[in-house]
C-alpha cells in the first residue's frame, strides 16, 4: 500500500468556500458578487493611509522601527492604544464607568484591558487559528452558533475538531438549547472534549444577529456551570470582527465586561474591516495562561505581525484618522444597506423572509422550505447564469448529526458592491427567485 | 484528576529562544547584542519604502487594491515578479540557460518557476510552518542539518515532530552521514515517518555554510533512493532566507535547478531580510499537490498575506528600488563582516576557532572542548554581565539521541549592531573568553 505523504491535516483541508467565492468575484468582472465579505472599495482610506504611512516613515522615532522586526506579542505602542480603544468601547471613555443601558451590578477590574494580555495578530483570523491550536486536540468539540462563520468551520474541519451547533434566536443565542446541548454532552461523557464556545457577537456572519449583553452573561454562566463536569475551563471566544461597522442602534459591551470574564473570555478584534482589509492587523485579549501559549505558537508562525502594518494602524489610531474613517464608513454602509433594503422590497417575492441588519455587511435571506439555495441547487446555478453570486446559507452550518442542515437560506452582502451593482444584483436575484416562486 | 485545558501543542510549545533574545536586545539598551538576527538598522530603506508606498497609493491602478483583500495564494503581479526574479537568480537572466560554473547535463523546464506554483506568505517563516502542517503528523521525522535554524526546531518540538540530525562539513552536508542515517531509519522501520529534509542552503543559520550545487544534487538523489522504502516522496525543503545577502563569491543555483526537482523541492524565499524585516513577505515554490494543500491551510490561517505589503514589494521589485537596495546592503554587510573579522582577530584568544562567511549575518565560533558556551554556562553569564549577548550554539542542535549535543559554540551576528558596537562587543566578548582560556 502506498502511504500518503500529506499529513492528516493536509488531507483533510479542503479549499475554503470563501477562496472560491473571492476568486470567482476577482476573475469574472461581469459578475455582480453579493457573496464575498470584501469591504467597500470606493471608501477605502487611500489618502488617509498614505498620510499615516508618510508620517510613520518620516518620523525618526518610527521610520526605522516600522521596517525592522519587533517582538512576537506586537508593537507596545499599538498594544497600549488598542487596549485603551477597547476599554473605551466597553466603558464609554471613563475608567471603570459601567456600560450604558446595561443593568449590571459589578465593576470590572481595568486590568482586563491591559496591554499585557493583548496580542497583535495577522487579522483576527489568525487569532481564531492560534486559539484552536492552543486549546484543541484532534477530536475535541467546539460549540458554535447555528449558522456561523464558515471559515471558522473550515478551521475545525482541517484540524479534526467537531462542532456542536447551538440554535440562534433574533436576539442571539438560544440559551435553553445550549443548556440541552451541554447536558447531552455530559450524559455522553463528551463534556471533557469541549474546550470553547465560538460566538460571533456583533452583526453575526452570516445572520446579522447581535448578541445582547444579558445573553453574554447567561452564556458565560452556563459554561461555568458545566466546567466541573468538563474538568477544565470552557472558554468563550468572542469574535467581534464586525463591531466597528455599526450604523444603527447602540453598541453592546463585549463579554469582557461580564464579571469574571478575565479568566474565561478570549476577545478577537480587528482593524482590517473598519479600516482597510489590505492592512491585516487584528488582536486578541486572552486570559493569561492562554495568552502565553498562543504567543509562543505565534512565535513559530511568524514571530510577530509585520511591523509596518502595526505602525500604520497605531498612527491612524493616535492621529484620529482611524476614528474619522470609521465614522464615514458607518454612514456609507448605512446608505448601502438602505439601498439594498429598498431593492429587496422592490424585487423579492413576498414569500422570501429577510432581516435588515444594524451593522456589519450582510442581509440574511430565507427562502420558503422546499426551495434549496445551495451550491448545487437550481437557484444558485440560475443566479450564476444571470451573473449574480450569493453565499449559500448551507455552507454556514456545521456538520452536526443532531439536526438536519437547513439549505434554503442565503447571505447577501452590500459590502463590496457599488450602489448601482447592489440595485442591479438584487434585481437579478429577485428575477431568479420569482422564477421559482 | 484535573484535565489540562491546553492542547498537547499548547502544552508543548515553549518560549522560542529567539523571542527571549530579541526581547533582551529590545529592553536592555546598554547591552550590545550580537545575538538577534535583526538586520542592519542604519541601512533600512526608509526613504525607498516611502517612495514605493506613495507610488502604490497614488496610482489608481494599485491604490485601492493594495488596501483590499486579495486571494490566498497572493497578488498575481507579485507572484509573477517573484517567479521571474527567482528564475533569473538560478539561470542568469536567460530562459533555460544553464547555471554558470555548474557542470550539469540537463535543462530544467521553465515551468518550475511558474507563478502558479508560487505562494506568497507572511515571511518565509510562515511557509516553514505551513509545510510542517501539510506534511507531518505527530511523531513524524524531519531530517535537519546539525546544527540548524533554532526556530525551526521550535516548530518541530511544538508539533510533536522528531528531528534526526545530519552532520555538516565546510561545504555543506555530509552525504555519507546522511546515507547512514537513512539506512538506520530503514532498519528501524521508521523511514515511513520521514517526510522531508530541511536545508538552510545559503550562509546557513547558524554556521554560515553554503551548500554547493553538487551537494544539492547528491542530496536529492539520496532522498530519492530511499523513497521506495519510505512508501512516499521525501521532500527537500530548501530555506534560502539569506540568499540575497551574499557579499563575496558567486551565487549557487537553488535545488530547483536540479533535474527532477519539480516534484520534490520546496523552495522557501523571502524579501524581508534583503529589503526590510518590518515588511514580512516571503514566498514558496512547491510541487503542485503540496502547493494546493499548503494554500488551503493558509486560507485558514489568514486567507492571504496583507495586500499592502505585497504591493509595496511588487513596486520595489518592478521599479528597481529593491535591486539597488540589495546591492547597497551587500556592500554594507561586507563592510560590517570585515569590521567583525578584524575585531575577532584582535581580541579573541588563538584557541578559539571561527569562520568568515561569504554572506548572511553570522560568524560561527567554536571554543575549545571543555569550555561550554550555553545559556547556563559561565561564559554566557559572564558575557551578559559584561553587556554582550550571543546565541549559544547548543540551542541550534536538535534533540537526537544518536550523538552528544555540542555545547561549546556561539553564533555572533554583525547584522543589527553598528560598527562601533561590533568592535566594542567583540572586545567585551574577547575579554570574557580570555578570562577562561
Amino acid at each position: 500500500m502506498k502511504l500518503h505523504v500529506l499529513s492528516k491535516m493536509g488531507q483533510r483541508t479542503t479549499e475554503p468556500p470563501i477562496s472560491w467565492l473571492m476568486h470567482a468575484a476577482l476573475s469574472r468582472p461581469k459578475l455582480i458578487s453579493l457573496a464575498a465579505g470584501f469591504t467597500d472599495n470606493a471608501s477605502l482610506p487611500v489618502a488617509e493611509a498614505r498620510t499615516a504611512l508618510n508620517q510613520v516613515l518620516r518620523s525618526p522615532k518610527t521610520g526605522r522601527p516600522a521596517l525592522q522586526y519587533g517582538i512576537t506579542a506586537g508593537d507596545p505602542a499599538l498594544r497600549k492604544l488598542t487596549a485603551e480603544h477597547l476599554r473605551k468601547l466597553d466603558w464609554g471613555g471613563t475608567p471603570c464607568r459601567r456600560p450604558k443601558n446595561q443593568g449590571r451590578r459589578h465593576a470590572v477590574p481595568p486590568e482586563i484591558y491591559s496591554p499585557e494580555r493583548l496580542l497583535i495578530t495577522g487579522g483576527s483570523q489568525q487569532l481564531l487559528y492560534l486559539t484552536a491550536e492552543a486549546l484543541c486536540n484532534e477530536g475535541d468539540i467546539v460549540l458554535v452558533e447555528d449558522p456561523t462563520y464558515f471559515v471558522y468551520l473550515g478551521i475545525l474541519q482541517s484540524r479534526g475538531l467537531r462542532a456542536r451547533a447551538v440554535q440562534l434566536k433574533r436576539d442571539g443565542l438560544d440559551l435553553a438549547h445550549l443548556e440541552r446541548v451541554l447536558q447531552s454532552l455530559r450524559r455522553n461523557g463528551e463534556l471533557r472534549r469541549v474546550k470553547l464556545f465560538y460566538l460571533v457577537s456583533y452583526f453575526q456572519n452570516p445572520t446579522g444577529v447581535t448578541t445582547s449583553f444579558q445573553k453574554k452573561c447567561g452564556l458565560l454562566k452556563l459554561l461555568k456551570k458545566f466546567e466541573y463536569a468538563a474538568g477544565h475551563p470552557i472558554y468563550l471566544l468572542e469574535d467581534a470582527a464586525y463591531r466597528g461597522l455599526r450604523f444603527a442602534g447602540n453598541d453592546v459591551p463585549s463579554a469582557l465586561a461580564v464579571p469574571g470574564a478575565a479568566e474565561r473570555v478570549i476577545y478577537a478584534g480587528t482593524f482590517s474591516k473598519p479600516f482597510a482589509t489590505g492592512v491585516r492587523v487584528g488582536y486578541g485579549i486572552l486570559p493569561k495562561p492562554l495568552f502565553t501559549a498562543v504567543k509562543h505558537i505565534k512565535g513559530n508562525h511568524d514571530f510577530g505581525t509585520a511591523n509596518l502594518l502595526q505602525h500604520l494602524v497605531a498612527r491612524a489610531l493616535a492621529s484620529g484618522i482611524y476614528g474619522r474613517h470609521v465614522a464615514r464608513l458607518q454612514k456609507r454602509y448605512a446608505h448601502k444597506a438602505r439601498v439594498m433594503k429598498l431593492a429587496i422590497e422592490k424585487h423579492f417575492p413576498p414569500a422570501v423572509e429577510w432581516r435588515e441588519p444594524e451593522g456589519g455587511l450582510y442581509f440574511w435571506v430565507r427562502l420558503p422550505h422546499g426551495l434549496p439555495s445551495g451550491m448545487k441547487s437550481k437557484v444558485f446555478s440560475t443566479a450564476l447564469k444571470n451573473d449574480v453570486l450569493y453565499v449559500p446559507g448551507e455552507i454556514c452550518y456545521a456538520d452536526d448529526a443532531a439536526r438536519r442542515k437547513p439549505n434554503h437560506e442565503m447571505r447577501i452582502s452590500f459590502g463590496s458592491a457599488s450602489e448601482a451593482d447592489i440595485r442591479e444584483g438584487i434585481a437579478r436575484l429577485g428575477k431568479v427567485l420569482r422564477k421559482f416562486l
